[in-house]
C-alpha cells in the first residue's frame, strides 16, 4: 500500500508559516504542560477553555468574571484561579466550567496556528486516543511543537516523534525529514523518557521550581481519551 | 571541569532571530550543497567569495564581470558561471579569483546571521579542523542549518549533531537542547549517513536530478582544513 499522507513536525511556533498548509490537522502540543494540563481539565470535567496569547486578554477575562488560568516562565501568575499544572485541574469545581488559559507558549502555538484547517491537543496523556483519531482522518499531520519562546526543546519534539512513530507504524502515514528525526529521537529516549529529559533545559527549570511531579505526570500515557479541540476561539471535547 | 561553554543549534534561518546572540560564533550550514561547495573552493584556490542572497544581486555582479555561481532549487542556473555542486568549483580556473555565490538555502542562512559576532562555513569536508578550531575560541556556538526554504532538512542536523558530539566529547562545551536532539539523530546515523539520508525530502530530490555523486562527496569528511570565515560581505580563508 502507498503511504499518500504525510505527517511532519513543526519544531517551533515561529516557523508555522513556513509549515502552513490549508488542509492539514495541525497536533498543538506543550508537553510541559499547558496541553498536559488542557487534557487533564477536560478529563475532569471543563465544558470548554478558552486559550488566549496575551496576559491581558486573560486578565480581562478574569474581570468579566471567567475562571483564568495563566502561567509565564513556569510560574502560576497572581490573581489567577489555575497556573498550568495539571494537578491544578484535578478539582471538580471546574465541572461544566468555561476556563481561559494563557500560558508561556502553549497558547502562543494554538495562536500561531489558529487558521489551519483543524487543531486538536497532544500530550502524552492522551496519545493513543490521539494517534487513533488521526488515523480515521485521510489528512495529512502536522505536529507544531510548542518549543520554549519559540527556541526548540526537548520534550515536545519527543512526543511529535512519539506520534510520528505510531501514525508511521499505522501504514497510512509517511514522515517528513523533521518528523523522521525526531522519530529517531525518540526511539533513543523512550525506554525512559523521564531520564532523557533530565538533560532538557525546561526539564531542569521545572525540576528547580520542584516541580517534578508534574513532569512525571505529564511523561504518563493515555491518562485520558479525551481529544480537545479547537472550534472557533473555544476548545471543546472531540465528540 | 566545569563546562562553560554551550553549544546549541538553530534548525532554521528563519529562527535565527530567536537565537542570536551578540557574542556567539556561528557556523552556517548547507551540506546539500552550499558550504560544502565554499569549503571545495577554498579549497582549490578560490581568493575571496561574496555570498549574496538573492539572485538580482548575483545578475548585477555578473554584469560587472565577476565569475558567479547561481542556484535555485537543486539547479544551476542558466548565464552563471557555477552551481552548487562542489565538482564545479575543482578547477585551476577559479585559483585566485573572487566568486559570487547565491543559492536557495546557504547563502540565505548567511543572509540572516549577518549580524553575528563572526560566522564560519562548516561541512564535512572541513568537520575536524572546524572542531579543533571552534575548541581554540573560548566563544559559545551556535549551529546554523539552512534547511530547505526555512524547513528542517535531515542533512544539515546531522551535521550539526557531528559537530555538538565532537564538542561536547571535547570536554568544554555543553549542548543546549536542539544539539541534544541533533546529537543523538547523528549517532543513528553515523554509521551509514548516506543510508540514512536516503530518506531524506532533499537527498531524493538531489538523487533524482542525478546528483548521487555530489551526495557522496559532501558526506565525507575531512577532505580540507580550510574554515571560511566571513569578513565584511566577503568569505575568505580563515588564518
Amino acid at each position: 500500500m502507498e503511504k499518500k499522507l504525510i505527517v511532519d513536525v513543526c519544531l517551533s511556533p515561529h516557523l508555522y508559516p513556513v509549515y502552513h498548509k490549508d488542509d492539514h490537522i495541525v497536533v498543538v502540543i506543550d508537553i510541559l504542560r499547558a496541553t498536559s494540563a488542557m487534557c487533564t481539565a477536560f478529563e475532569h470535567g471543563v465544558d470548554k477553555m478558552i486559550p488566549v496569547a496575551s496576559v491581558e486578554e486573560a486578565t480581562e477575562y478574569k474581570n468579566q468574571g471567567f475562571l483564568v488560568g495563566a502561567e509565564r516562565n513556569g510560574i502560576a501568575l497572581e490573581g489567577f484561579d489555575f497556573g498550568n499544572s495539571p494537578y491544578s485541574y484535578m478539582t471538580d469545581a471546574i465541572k461544566g466550567q468555561t476556563i481561559v488559559i494563557s500560558t508561556t507558549n502553549g497558547t502562543q502555538a494554538i495562536e500561531a496556528a489558529r487558521n489551519a484547517y483543524k487543531i486538536v491537543i497532544g500530550a502524552f496523556t492522551n496519545i493513543s486516543a490521539l494517534c487513533d483519531w488521526l488515523q480515521t482522518q485521510d489528512r495529512n499531520v502536522l505536529l507544531l511543537c510548542s518549543g520554549w519562546k519559540n527556541r526548540f526543546n526537548l520534550e515536545d519534539s519527543l512526543f511529535a516523534g512519539a506520534v510520528a512513530e505510531r501514525l508511521s507504524a499505522g501504514g497510512l502515514f509517511r514522515t517528513g525529514d523533521a518528523a523522521l528525526a525526531v522519530s529517531s529521537l525518540y526511539s533513543q529516549a523512550k525506554t525512559n523518557p523521564y531520564k532523557f529529559l533530565h538533560n532538557s533545559s525546561h526539564a531542569e527549570r521545572l525540576a528547580a521550581m520542584g516541580l517534578k511531579a508534574d513532569i512525571k505526570y505529564c511523561l504518563q500515557v493515555d491518562r485520558t481519551k479525551v481529544i480537545p479541540v479547537l472550534d472557533g476561539k473555544h476548545l471543546i471535547k472531540l465528540s
